[in-house]
């Protein structure tokens, strides 16, 4: 049975930034913990984003893993949007890479085709996907659904490759 | 004659961030020091943004500001350009508020205003004015005379403010 590996998945929003950690062990995933960290939107930007980092160096210290994935942003709805979105999302990026952990990135179809079989799949079919996949996950907001499901994708993707290059390092095999 | 005061002014950008830190005190402006930090393009975006924050650290470490100002965006090219920018904005944000610093944010035109005189200046003259406004400075990029231009901005405008807040505040002038 191959080594354990745990990763974090993070929905990032300067509102609110979801966050969802499993284990993967094989073709077997299993929940850990899942959440959102909030920033007090009567604060400016630059304090904002003090929170949302500070909430994510909590998360890596409290669990530890070995990985993060974020979703991978082409468009969004307008520049603005994009404005806010880039200064939520490098926190995302930024304190994973900064603890030394890979960061990979997918594309949002990709994501969901890998949780839900199909790319075009909305919010509620996601979170229904993301419960059946890790029973008594007690997802707590739609954000952390949706980082549950980036982590599972990592798990089904990058992660699975990951793993078998270590495995294989491991066992001394050249590829 | 007032305490002086130090200001650094970031101009953000992923390939390249940069800054700019003066003196100020009274109406008198002392050109300190100038760079540009830029990130490896070979490399993902997660570990570029720990080369920028890096680069910050070390400037803050290395003068040790007051006050921080950064350019308010309002519009970006397209989304795609917004959320780069959004990104490399995030630390020119988090940086300074992390370590305890006020962030002030300038709306672009008002930059131009404070330093040329006219809301649609073009880079060259600001540069040019950059220079003639801190003799010697010997501005060493177009983003580093931005980052200046910003610095000088808020020293003529919300830094004077926060002096004379500060100077009433230590005679005891309640206003």
């Amino acid at each position: 049975m191959p080594a354990s590996q745990r990763y974090l998945g993070i929905d990032p929003g300067l509102r609110a930034t979801g966050w969802g950690v499993i284990d993967v062990a094989g073709a077997r995933l299993v929940h850990v913990a899942n959440g959102t960290i909030t920033s007090n939107d009567k604060l400016g930007v630059a304090e904002r984003l003090v929170e949302l980092e500070r909430g994510l160096i909590s998360v890596l210290e409290a669990y530890s893993p070995d990985g993060a994935a974020v979703e991978q942003v082409f468009v969004a709805r307008d520049p603005v949007a994009a404005l806010k979105l880039g200064q939520a999302r490098a926190m995302a990026l930024l304190v994973p890479a900064r603890a030394g952990l890979p960061v990979a990135e997918y594309a949002a179809n990709h994501i969901k085709k890998s949780v839900v079989g199909a790319g075009h799949a909305g919010k509620a079919q996601i979170r229904m996907m993301v419960e059946m996949l890790l029973p008594g996950c007690g997802v707590q907001t739609e954000h952390a659904a949706d980082a549950l499901a980036i982590a599972i994708c990592h798990a089904h993707s990058g992660g699975a490759n990951e793993r078998i290059a270590a495995a294989l390092l491991k066992a001394g095999v050249a590829r």
